[in-house]
C-alpha cells in the first residue's frame, strides 16, 4: 500500500508538495495513515532556494498533494 | 503517531498555519485528534510583528496547514 | 480536550471567525463536539464596529475558523 | 445541543446564510441533524429586499453558514 | 425529515440548484439519502431561458445548494 | 436509487461534466457508489468539439457535477 | 469496480491529473482503494513537454481529478 511506501521513508529527507504550492523539504520523523507527518530540519522552499527555516514542523495530512521520495 | 507529537507540546510554545495564510503563536494548551487545540497568550503574526492579541484561543483542526514544534 | 474548553464557555460572551472571515460576537448558549454552537445577542463585527445584530443565530461549526474564549 | 434548538423553531420564519452568502427567509417546515431543512415560502433576499420567491425549497445542510432563529 | 420530502416528489417537476450557481430542472425519477438524484426532460436553465437540453442526467448530491419543490 | 441508473447504463455512451467545468464523453465501463468510474474510447469535450482523446481514463468519483445518461 | 481497474495497473505507465490541473506521469508501482497512489520515474508534464522529474512520489488520492489508463 502507499501508505507503507511513507512509513519505509522514515529518517529520509523527502520533500512535500501542499495545496497551496508551498514545497516543504526536511526528515520525516514520524507518518500516518492520513498523512500526517513531522519533519524535522523542515525548510521551506521557492523552487531550489529555501525561504524559510522550521525546525520541526507537524503537517497536516488533508493538505498534502504528493510527496517526492528518495530512491 | 504525529498527533502524539502535538500532545508532547502540550505547555510549549507553537506556531500555528492556517489555511488562509494566517499564523498564530501561542501556548498551546490544549489537543485532540482532530487536531482541535486551544491556545493561550494567543497572538496572530504578520512576518514577526503582532497583528492581533487574543488571550486564549480554540482553533478548529481542518484549518491548519502546519504547526512549527519547539526544538 | 478542545471541546471541553468550549463547554465551560456557556453562558460567556465569545468572538468567532468564519471561514468567509466574517466575525461574530454573542453569548455562547449551546456547543456540540462539531462546534455547532447557538449565540444570543450576536452581531457581526468589522473591526470593532457592529455590522448587524442577529439576535439568536446557529452557527454550523464546519465554517468555523477559531473562536476566542474569554478569560 | 444546537440541533435542537433548530428543531424547536419548526414553523417559525427563520433566515439562512448560505456559504455563496445568499440569504433565505422562509418559515421551517423540516429539519435534520446535518442542518438539510425545508422553507414554505421562501424568498431570497438582498439586503431587505426580496430577490426572488421560491414557494418550498429543500436547502443542502453542507451549504449553510448560519440560521438566525426568531426570539 | 427534509430528505422524505424530496422523496414525495418524485414523478413531479423540481428546480435545483448547483454550488457553481447553474439551474437544471425536470422530472424526479429517483432520489437517495445524499441527494443524488436523477431527472429525465432535463434542461439547464440561465434566468427562465433553457440554455442546454440533456435527456435524462444524474446529479451527485454534494453539488447542490438547494431543491425547489412544486407546491 | 440513482446509482442504480448509472450501474444501468454499462456499455452506454455518457457525458460527464467535472466540477472543473471539463466535459469527457465514453462508454462506461464501470462504476462504484462513490460514483467513481471508468470509461473507454474517452474523450475531453469543448462545445461539441473533441479536445483530447484519452482511451481509457478512471474519474475519481467526487469530482463528478453531473452525468448525461442516454435514454 | 473501478478500483480494481487501477489495480490492474501495476507496473504500467499511467498519466494522472490532478484537481491543480497538473498533470503526473509514470509507472504505477502501489494504489489503494482511495487511489493514493505511488509512480516510479514520476514526470510532470506541461503539454507533452516534461516539466520537472521527480523520481519516485506518494500522490495522494483526494487531488487525483483522473488517471488514463494504458490499453
Amino acid at each position: 500500500m502507499p501508505i507503507k511506501a511513507l512509513e519505509s521513508m522514515i529518517d529520509e529527507i523527502v520533500s512535500i508538495k501542499l495545496k497551496d504550492q508551498r514545497v516543504f523539504r526536511g526528515r520525516l520523523t514520524r507518518c500516518d495513515v492520513y498523512m500526517n507527518l513531522t519533519l524535522s530540519d523542515a525548510e521551506e522552499l521557492e523552487g531550489e532556494e529555501t525561504r524559510a527555516k522550521y525546525g520541526s514542523v507537524l503537517i497536516r495530512g488533508n493538505n498534502i498533494l504528493w510527496i517526492q521520495i528518495p530512491e
